[in-house]
């Protein structure tokens, strides 16, 4: 697995967005996004104009800074446009949507590298082209006078092609909780990056680049899911959301939590030996791998992505873990299990 | 004319984001944003789902860096969250469509007052209310670590109601050019406001709060405008734009312009005498009035909002006022008609 190496942060040269000027480096971003199957006009206009097939559009925003979101000297500028995107999309997928179609919105110093940009491009256009979506829009405007950071802001559509949008407050009592996708993945490639190393691959991988388990999505929705997220902040954070949202208890099965996510020998059980941890820490609140959590009415033919890992209670709203409550588990856990916490 | 006072920019008080939290921070902010009328899914899930009547969905996206678009000593949150809202609901109109909703990705510092953020929600709603729009959804992180800038990317959605999208494009020989709205009076506040003065009102006013003629973009497509688009980059800028992409010469007449813009009195006349200036050159090249510049077939009934103020040309691409080229009447205005620049 080879990797681009980090260009240059912010060098003042021919290559700079300073020098290329706004619409050179649009030009350039524009030629490496591909086209959207949908776009009856693309990028370049006012606007773009989309078909929403389904006579409806899904749509979501996801922002990431530099320094809090992604490090260059972490991810290639592929890497970053990968998982600017999946972010994004994941989130579509978690409605039960199929995705369409990306704007985004770009705030980079003068100095920033527009080969790099080119990059970040690419790594959008990867990520979006298995869907027929592009990047359709956008703007590009100078960073605040006192940051040296990149800001990406990027906005999802979807097409929900005729099912009902799976929201998160549909759970009821007697559904069964099921996941699809990896959990802890990231976070693992993430204390690996923190203290220094690249690998295991598998696991700084799956940091750079996350593979949401998009046609889960729509799976999920056909199959009569009655709620769903995405876990970009971790499986017992997102998983509340939706306990919340539909008023239900969801008791989680530590054991079939472990044999879905730990029985397999793989990184999280390596790391977390050599680091002296505990791998299940990562499964229950490591973000951004943007698995799906869902939930099943009682008897469902779960869809083959997902696995059974609890059910839905009439208990007061919330997650637990064997019994125990999401924050006394994550209290359990320590410095690993903090999940994210925002403005902090 | 009265305007609430600036909120401190970062105070580490009871009221910052940091202390109030993500949560905290976006329930305060969808209070008071109103719900979009075709919004089927609103804020707070994965993703909106928003009706598209239409079956189409138009969509843009504009970001605003605080120090680059906007300053908070110059204009109240309220004032701020018109202006990123109506940069946006201006392309979807110069479409020819009517708006639908709003998603908002926001990065800002810790220490920003999340009763300013209130008031920027309280600006957005009120642009978008007029059409039943609203902000559907979005995104709140924290700002680069280096930065004390808020950074606002708004993406629009907007609704084309049965008509054909006008593009930049369809511009042909024979065709009459005609502008709906004020041009030149943003950028008139603007120089007022960089001088340490607050008024003239209406030019300060324009500044902080532009007025786009939304409903002349689809009163345009209905009367069959060939290309059509907004002017944020001032007149001549934005003309150029609409040349190029459709390849012809778009020949202004000075005479009419000054008719349509600079003949009853008003304050680009006042500002310009005080200062000794040109206020053609507001009109020609100040940006942010976010002016509706289109094209139209010979003989057309213009809508009453546009007034005709050149014809199209098959000569090379590009804009002429009355048969100097754009440059050349650029280099003539001298410093206050160098318009947007970006990345310097």
């Amino acid at each position: 697995m080879t990797r681009p190496r980090p260009r240059p942060a912010t060098a003042d040269t021919a290559d700079s967005v300073g020098a290329v000027g706004e619409f050179g480096v649009i030009a350039r971003i524009l030629a490496r996004s591909g086209s959207a199957a949908l776009a009856e006009v693309g990028p370049g206009d006012d606007a773009a104009v989309l078909r929403a097939p389904d006579g409806r559009v899904v749509a979501c925003t996801d922002v990431l800074v530099e320094g809090r979101h992604f490090r260059r000297d972490w991810s290639s500028g592929v890497d970053i446009g990968h998982k600017a995107a999946a972010a994004n999309l994941a989130d579509i997928a978690a409605m039960g949507a199929v995705p369409t179609a990306l704007l985004v919105g770009l705030a980079c110093p003068a100095g920033t590298s527009a080969s790099w940009l080119e990059e970040v491009a690419d790594g959008m256009a990867a990520e979006c082209a298995p869907f027929g979506a592009a990047v359709v829009g956008g703007d590009t405007v100078a960073s605040a006078p006192d940051s040296t950071a990149v800001v990406l802001s990027v906005t999802a559509l979807g097409d929900l092609g005729g099912r009902a949008p799976v929201t998160r407050s549909g759970a009821r009592p007697g559904d069964v909780v099921a996941i699809a996708g990896r959990l802890g993945w990231s976070a693992c490639g993430l204390a690996v990056l923190r203290r220094g190393f690249t690998s295991p691959v598998a696991a700084v991988g799956a940091h750079r680049r996350p593979s949401p388990p998009y046609a889960a999505g729509p799976a999920a929705a056909d199959a009569g899911a009655t709620a769903m997220c995405d876990t970009s902040d971790g499986l017992l954070a997102d998983a509340g959301h939706l306990a919340a949202d539909s008023g239900v208890l969801l008791d989680l099965d530590g054991g079939a939590l472990a044999g879905a996510f730990l029985a397999a020998p793989g990184p999280l059980q390596q790391v977390a030996a050599a680091l002296g941890g505990d791998p299940l820490a990562w499964v229950l609140t490591g973000g951004e791998d943007h698995a799906l959590v869902a939930t099943f009415p009682p008897g469902s033919a779960l869809p083959p992505a997902f696995t059974a890992v609890g059910k839905v209670t009439a208990g007061a709203a919330g997650v637990q873990v064997d019994g125990v409550p999401a924050a006394q588990v994550v209290a359990d856990l320590g410095a690993e299990g903090a999940g994210h916490v925002h403005f902090t």
